[in-house]
């Protein structure tokens, strides 16, 4: 028989694995889980606020009497007859520990509870009615927050990261609080050459050498590698000390919570502080990662800290993750500029229970942190993100079969960097490697930016690189990329291809050998303990493969112009943009790795900012995910839920079996009978017996251990908290006492004084029959965010189904080995 | 004791409202329901594969003997070993009836037991091989079909009600094919007057006289006239003889379709046609309506009738309502050139279960579909709506103050237009009005063009008028909203606001006129029987509102330019564009009336196409809905749903109160007890009296009647096909055989042969406990799309809830007469 939900011992193996030489228990964690200090502490304080709202658990017998009457009557379904009777109930019922499991559907009952509470008593007075009109409002003040504090930390980490990148080559001498780009607006030089201006001193200039020269090369080389290595050291550290949860994307841990699982201090604010110092340092190295995914951590975390403001949220589990959906998609928002992408990729990636005023709260919140990202303009060109780009060119019917080959290699290309990257992370994880986390990402950081100094794609910021892929060759453009045989004189010449010169030539070489190393070493990067976003990685890959590809067709075209299969395209010149076969090679990229799709292509619709590229986008991502799907079906970040045993119920992987629910219960066939609670035949020693010797997280209540005919469930840490309150404060409540469960207690009773506690019982918990097919259970788990099932037959309790059960199952029958994977 | 669901005396008055002379149920719907026939032969050949589906229903525990065991091989899932016992069973089990509720568990689970046919038959050869993946491409066949259907169609339509608009001004006298603009310009006029071209005459110059003066005026009056209430007439006409069910906008329907309901033949292809030719009728006749709503239930019908190609989607109504949600973003996707805001619309407004993979389907439906009418470029400008602009002023943050206040009247219109609207249409409905649906259209058209003929504002197209409101003015306009005293000479005047001319004074007065009519006539318009949209109408109210604030505030902000207030818009020239006013107007109104939020954003945000005019827009969106809500919670659709009885359960209204199930359940305290089947006592000829006797539904089977322990439930239907079936083929059954609903019979039974059912036995129906609060009851119907729910106490039966219980319960709390309101 099993445990009904995660017990202590098997929680440490859900910790995130920072190192194995930590006891993943050790209180470090707690103690700094900022957060969730406070969380407490608040609760305490709203203890109140809690006995009224065990009444759903407990309440509903009280309610049922003599209210078939009131039913037509809705003035009075308020229900403050009952609210006086259930203050002898000890405070704290109703929580959750560290690794559980939330119960959305009490959660979710509670709080209604707590809403007509208010709402009843906005009739007592002015304060009252100011206290119910703040209630009301405290959903959007809350997203408003939210939104405004992701939008400002987005701000604040650009700027950073932006400064501490330049700072790997060199710095303004007068004031080294600027960036390359603002020390050189600062100085007013007066030469349009963008490579140098007089405040900006690379570090070769300032030990005293000539700007340029092999000395200086090998000066600057040094200088990279050093603040690189330092960089990512600090970063590591930082982690290490400060905060293990802020390392990785984060995304995986989110999705996790937001299906209703607990991690106290993953979202805390000393996870945010080093999460976002972290992430300018470890951006700033030079490191194959980006602040994109991150932001959507980040995000959370300032969900999670503004939600304590707020009762409503902060005490409340399942209305908490209203909040985190909404911060989600503020997190994509800021990320790329995106607040319509931000809440699609909230409703399609992240989010589990995503009611429509989620949506059109999650909507605020993400535009309120795009405009205040707006308004700080961190990149000085009045978009939210560094390669926005505006295109009119027009595509060709054509150019789709390049769109879908892009997409098609898009998906094979996610499809091996997953593949690649779990069997790397498995290794790390059971290898003595895992033990010294901050060697390896010093050594990656070493690797990386020996590396890429030498290859000008590399070595500057991956979302610089990408701006120059996805843009098109204008006459104020000298690199590289757009070095094709022009008339220079003639600006009309920009508009149409021509062929390539001996600069592209030269780009493309330098492509391969960036595309080739940013593949490999993103693999080895993503999973090491600093954090690390994947989107923008991908994308660079992507756009190197597309920009690749999009030079290809342009030259392809051009030399072929008089083809009639290419006639249409070439009126009086050819007319092929590149940069956007980049930008659909950024998606599909993208999409490979994380098997997004709506959202994707919105996101990618709102970075270029034109309807008209909505379909090779979309094709793109078609063909990526299908090929990415046909290769593995999960994305990244489920195949690292999976990886790292998180509880995630899967709501977009359709469960096609014919098990029945009989098949899956437990006690299984020969196992021992199921623990039960018979409501008025047990004693408090008796009970307190079972809860020693088990560790099961609830047990189901019946009316005798004979006819098992089901009356409730009761949790077993209301149980604990119910007899450890009676044992204290109820007179004559000693070990013999009959613990009752039932409505009625015989008046006639002899001993010692009866322990009542049908107030704790949940009189309707939720019951299947066995024959019951698993992909129905399975829906109701995923829908109703079930907890637990109780299975019976012909009205008798057979069995119970967890969640973890299901999980188990659905593992089974992958025919994988569920112990090693769920739990290790 | 309640009937389980509707039956057909109540069916009845579920019917669409089609005029009172009409007996709903008469024939002349059935036989007209093109798609329907089609279907129900569709079904006659599909039979052996709804033996296969009825498995589900049946065949539970068959699965479960000895079952346990191969729990561990997904490789033993496949069911062969059971489809050959099922061939007993007669043919239509699992379907429905006209006006019932589907059970979406039943359909999922019906859809994936055929699927893991499919699948497991693949390996059989190649020719099974090839219909695998004719199943798995079926999806996007069927999507990909549906978009290209919708986007056609609406190409045929926007052409055909704008050739027929001009109809009514005058004709192109060599080619009459031709609307005015196309007219104009096969002429190849050198002139640029945009008023008059050689060879398009009005009427007054067709009937011999001048093209101005006194009698050209009259002469064009009368014309516009009588070819507008000519058309109007033969929009009724139509709708009249060939599909009822084409009036309206088909929104409300739609919606109660996709939450689970049949209604037969309101998807059909006539009324497909008719309400296709209906609508350009009622467009062009001038009536206060858009073609925008009813392109929604166009792209339905298609979406319905391409279902019937694949038997995965026809024959499953679950299935099915995947593709309607699919078919009612391109919908919205060809009405605004708006695929993003089509699919959220499906999902906010319309749909109802709408998994991921089928927001991806929808996306890629809506962009088919906004492809296909691309490439028709109905309007010539390359753009999907006439509306379409591209703005590029900035505006202040002051303005957000006078945006707000266009919101909240737009919500205050809103909210007023849905009060009257509902008061009109309830008294059409009572009074003897009801019985002359074509004189009531002929006689609001006469009106309507009669008053709109002298505004010129109201004379135009109504989509033209909202595109000249929220265009900004440039040197080419020279209509009266664009006199400003502007130094014409200098282009970059245009760029700047200034003093409004007599022009715009002339405007502002027709405008105010305007509103009034428009306001007026759209209450007495909607609802009437033609096709009509709500989306224009209200949209140019919104839009004329938001114009004339516009103009207010310009005129305000150049009078009191060096105003602090104001000094940050007046650099050197103040910037403020009226026709952001507009659409910020248009937005509100259109929010008011329907309550629709992200999607109306977005929809706006993808006509405008500009990031920043997002923030406004939202805001005014706000406005607009907060206080449409505090005046009256139901949008129009919701209303009219309301009005019309039709049980929808509102997945967005949160079920508030504190009832539990056992104030809701059937039957009564002191009803007689609920109709129950023994499972193994009663005889053929006692179920056959229940059957005649009672009009439930189902019927749940028990143990027995004295312990009302249950067993399983059973479908009427099920059971009168069962016995149908039975007394025909199955030797030796007669009325005193008992009917076992067990697994074991007795084999020492003395008398005639029994009958063994509990192949149409479900043995999984879905029950709660009589304490379980309502407002998880009402959570289990939306979510898990329930049709009935039982309800136990301690295993014990009961008694059960209905969808239409709960919606009875729904109205009851509300204080409304359920009876009066719910099935009028």
């Amino acid at each position: 028989m099993s445990d009904f939900d995660y017990t202590p011992s098997e929680s440490e193996a859900l910790l995130l694995n920072y190192g194995q030489m930590e006891s993943p228990a050790s209180t470090s964690y707690n103690s700094r889980g900022g957060a969730n200090g406070r969380a407490s502490s608040n609760r305490r304080v709203s203890s109140d606020e809690e006995l009224l709202d065990t009444m759903i658990v407990g309440g509903n017998l009280e309610r049922s009497t003599g209210f078939a009457n009131k039913e037509l009557d809705p003035r009075l379904h308020g229900s403050s007859s009952l609210m006086d009777t259930l203050d002898d109930l000890p405070p704290g019922i109703g929580q959750y520990e560290d690794f559980h499991t939330i119960d959305w559907l009490r959660d979710v009952a509670r709080d209604r509870m707590r809403h007509r509470q208010v709402v009843k008593k906005k009739q007592d007075g002015c304060l009252e009615y100011l206290k119910g009109a703040h209630d009301a409002w405290s959903g959007w003040m809350c997203v408003l927050l939210v939104g405004v504090a992701a939008g400002a930390l987005a701000g604040v980490i650009d700027i950073g990261a932006s400064w501490l990148s330049d700072i790997k080559e060199g710095i303004c001498r007068d004031a080294f609080w600027l960036n390359k780009e603002q020390c050189c607006w600062s100085a007013n030089d007066t030469t349009l050459d963008e490579e140098r201006c007089s405040q900006w001193y690379s570090w070769a200039e300032m030990v005293g050498m000539k700007s340029s020269g092999g000395g200086s090369y090998i000066v600057r080389y040094f200088f990279y590698i050093t603040w690189g290595c330092l960089f990512a050291l600090t970063a590591a550290m930082f982690v290490r000390v400060f905060a293990p949860y802020a390392c990785g994307s984060g995304i995986p841990e989110i999705k996790t919570i937001l299906s209703g699982f607990i991690i106290r201090g993953y979202l805390g604010k000393w996870t945010l502080l080093t999460k976002s110092v972290g992430m300018m340092l470890s951006v700033a190295a030079g490191l194959s990662l980006g602040k994109e995914g991150p932001y959507v951590h980040v995000a959370c975390c300032c969900g999670n800290i503004f939600s304590y403001l707020f009762p409503k949220y902060g005490s409340n589990e399942a209305k908490k993750r209203e909040v985190l959906s909404a911060a989600s998609a503020a997190g994509v928002s800021v990320a790329f500029g995106a607040p319509i992408g931000g809440v699609l990729f909230s409703l399609e990636e992240v989010s589990y229970y995503f009611p429509l005023k989620t949506l059109w709260r999650s909507f605020f919140c993400a535009l309120a942190a795009a405009f205040v990202l707006r308004s700080i303009n961190p990149f000085g060109n009045d978009h939210l993100v560094m390669f926005y780009i505006e295109y009119n060119e027009p595509w060709y019917l054509q150019e789709l079969v390049p769109f879908i080959l892009i997409g098609a290699l898009g998906g094979l290309y996610g499809s091996l960097f997953i593949k690649l990257n779990i069997k790397w992370c498995q290794y790390r994880k059971n290898s003595v490697l895992g033990k010294y986390p901050i060697i390896e990402v010093l050594v990656v950081a070493f690797i990386t930016t020996l590396l890429s100094f030498p290859n000008p794609y590399t070595r500057m910021n991956t979302s610089e690189m990408i701006r120059q892929l996805v843009s098109r060759c204008g006459p104020e453009d000298t690199n590289d990329l757009c070095d094709y045989q022009r008339n220079f004189s003639d600006p009309k010449s920009y508009m149409s291809s021509t062929y390539a010169g001996g600069g592209v030539k030269r780009a493309i070489w330098q492509l391969v050998l960036a595309l080739i190393f940013k593949g490999i070493i993103t693999v080895f990067t993503f999973g090491m303990k600093v954090p690390s976003g994947l989107f923008i990685p991908s994308m660079a890959v992507g756009a190197i493969m597309g920009r690749l590809i999009g030079i290809g067709m342009e030259q392809l075209v051009i030399a072929n112009r008089y083809s009639p299969l290419f006639k249409n395209m070439c009126q009086s010149d050819c007319a092929i943009t590149p940069g956007l076969y980049a930008m659909v090679g950024a998606a599909a990229a993208l999409g490979g790795v994380t098997r997004m799709t709506v959202s994707l292509v919105v996101i990618m619709f709102e970075l270029t900012g034109g309807l008209q590229y909505i379909v090779p986008l979309m094709l793109a991502t078609m063909a990526s995910k299908w090929v990415g799907d046909a290769l593995g079906k999960q994305g990244i970040y489920d195949a690292h839920i999976r990886l790292n045993g998180y509880p995630y119920l899967d709501n977009k992987e359709e469960f096609t079996h014919t098990t029945i629910a009989a098949d899956v219960m437990r006690p299984r066939r020969n196992d021992p009978p199921l623990c039960v609670i018979t409501q008025e035949s047990m004693s408090l020693e008796e009970i307190e017996t079972l809860l020693k010797e088990t560790e099961h997280n609830g047990f189901p209540v019946v009316v005798s251990v004979d006819s098992q005919y089901l009356v409730g469930f009761v949790t077993r840490r209301d149980l604990q908290l119910a007899i450890a309150n009676a044992r204290k404060n109820v007179e004559g409540v000693v070990s013999d006492s009959i613990v009752y469960f039932s409505n009625q207690i015989p008046s006639n009773t002899v001993g010692p004084a009866p322990l009542k506690l049908r107030k704790i019982l949940d009189l309707a918990p939720v019951t299947i029959t066995d024959q019951t097919p698993m992909e129905t259970v399975v829906e109701m788990f995923r829908k109703l965010g079930l907890r637990q099932t109780l299975v019976t037959v012909n009205g008798r309790l057979l069995g119970i189904i967890t969640k973890k059960d299901v999980l188990r199952h659905i593992i089974q029958l992958q025919n994988q080995d569920p112990d090693s994977i769920l739990f290790n």
